[in-house]
């Protein structure tokens, strides 16, 4: 069943409201040390409602089982039963790592998401992916598991850094390149540093591109993947990246890989080139350039084989004809991934 | 979706046969050092179908987090994509924790149970509950996760000793009481010691009532929870011989828990009482008696406290008005489960 979406200016209320309208024993929140920080003051206010307040530590690094391991101590020790509730306000890891928590406490709690970055509204809180990173592979283990809600509100962008805004906006971009030409159009015009305020419109069209092929295929085993491009090389970059010990933004690593991607779709269906080097302009423009040389080629097909998409030891990649039509389930070869990196490098002057 | 139940004098074809009707691309199997022992030979000449034999150790003791982490490991070493297989041959401990492991691996890769206990075989292979005990606390981490197939046979039945049978029978004998007079007759007439490789077809019915609950509600919030009778008094005194470090098998504690939860359903809903008495002598003889005084009974709640079926603190009971007559979500108060313990100590003697 699809989760419930509440786009609003007033996340308190909107909490109140939600929480009025189901059946629980207890309720818990799920915060990391940041989120906690911004969301603190609301949280103070909605007192009355909660039994407990979790705090992890922030960052992908704490994304994992021992972090996952403390949360359910926390829900044991408060006395959570299968009625309870847990409410999971923060980024992409709360709500991945707290989505995860709630699905396995007690074979399955229901939960609530509040991101608060503009990544995890557009991307991580709906849609039901939850996990954890486990040796050191990024959401190896995990389950699909929807919330019952998920608030959308551009209350906590007042406090995002530039980069934690383009990060989300990236994904904006891919599901803007999966819908079509118009929608893309307007995500390219669209001034995401100063008008973050004004979004809620456009951010609302954006994940209605997502919760639409999750509608279609829950548990991404067809249209679903379309959601993935961008991400096949956007993985590699992140796993090579943080191997490095200089970890980078999801969404900045999504926006090199959608280029890399869009390039391997040239060569193998014919996607306008136009279209890619504009949209590398952009990318570079914003976001700068993933700096890998030749030598980094190895690492990176084999961060690619464990991608968790993979069949049978072939790459599988979504790939894009055109703006709006997408092809998933492309296999594809060290080769045309490699003569890719070599166009990215140009197109990036690396 | 439903699990294929495919019932078999010949495991070994069988899994041929279910394999072949399968797209995947890596099958692996996971075994307990126990049923490892049995199967050894079966699993040799399945060979060229099989990835990797994962060996677990036995008994509940290990269906932890520790245990699960590895079976995760080696899963990645093996290379595991999304589109392999898991093949879960044993008890109840290697079925419930290789399902978990299925169901979080990459979020969810295909699994088949073969048990090899009749315990196994009528309750835990059979409708997609999954986990492993957490801090002490029984299945308290774990995710409903159908299998895709079931192989249900009498094979491994000849090395099984007769506390195995007895413990698989109790699932039966609840079975039975849940489905209604005929059914509860013929249960109690069988001579499960002796007669076990003649009672594929009894063991067939008995599945059959688990399965038509499960297929009603799956995530056990209604008519499902008729399966727990007995379970919450048979939890609570198998948590409480674990403490003591004299850990009794699951299905005696449910034998003695179905005495308890009809004396409690006598006094609430006027169950026969004739029928308790007769079951009682029943399960003396075949079972013994658990034995606890009423210096026990503080322990005992406090474990019935635990129970993942309670709500707002209260205790939640399946209560049977008589046979094939239950009723779900009966809150019982601490009086009502010592008062049911008197009378146990009084029928059994102690």
């Amino acid at each position: 069943m699809s989760e419930k979406l509440v786009f609003t200016y007033n996340v308190n209320n909107a909490i109140r409201e939600v929480l009025s309208e189901l059946q629980y024993d207890k309720c818990f929140v799920l915060c990391d040390e940041n989120s906690y920080v911004h969301a603190g003051p609301m949280l103070a206010s909605l007192h009355d409602l909660l039994s407990d307040v979790i705090i992890i530590p922030p960052t992908d690094f704490h994304k994992n089982l021992d972090t996952l391991t403390a949360v359910w101590q926390r829900l044991i020790c408060g006395g959570a039963s299968r009625q309870s509730l847990l409410i999971n306000v923060g980024g992409g890891v709360v709500t991945d790592l707290g989505g995860m928590a709630a699905a396995t406490f007690k074979r399955g709690i229901r939960y609530i998401n509040v991101p608060t970055t503009l990544l995890g509204i557009v991307d991580a809180a709906v849609g039901g992916k939850t996990g954890i990173n486990f040796e050191g592979l990024k959401n190896e283990i995990g389950v699909f598991a929807r919330p019952e809600a998920v608030l959308v509100t551009t209350e906590f962008m007042t406090t995002l850094p530039r980069e934690e805004l383009l990060s989300g906006y990236a994904e904006m971009i891919k599901h803007a390149l999966i819908d079509g030409e118009e929608h893309y159009r307007d995500i390219l015009g669209c001034d995401v540093i100063n008008a973050w305020s004004t979004m809620l419109p456009i951010i609302r069209r954006s994940i209605a591109v997502k919760q639409r092929l999750v509608e279609l295929d829950p548990r991404e085993q067809s249209v679903r993947k379309m959601l993935n491009l961008g991400h096949t090389v956007g993985h590699a970059f992140e796993s090579h990246a943080l191997a490095q010990g200089t970890p980078i933004r999801h969404g900045y690593a999504v926006a090199w890989g959608l280029v890399c991607e869009l390039l391997i779709a040239h060569r193998r269906l014919n996607f306008p080139s136009a279209i890619i080097y504009d949209l590398a302009r952009y990318i570079e423009r914003y976001y700068g350039a993933y700096v890998i040389t030749c030598n980094d080629y190895n690492d990176l097909y084999s961060y690619l084989l464990h991608d968790k998409k993979n069949y049978s030891g072939r790459l599988n990649f979504t790939l894009l004809r055109n703006l709006g039509d997408c092809v998933v389930d492309c296999h594809v070869t060290q080769d045309e991934v490699e003569i890719a990196l070599d166009f990215y490098r140009d197109l990036f002057h690396l």
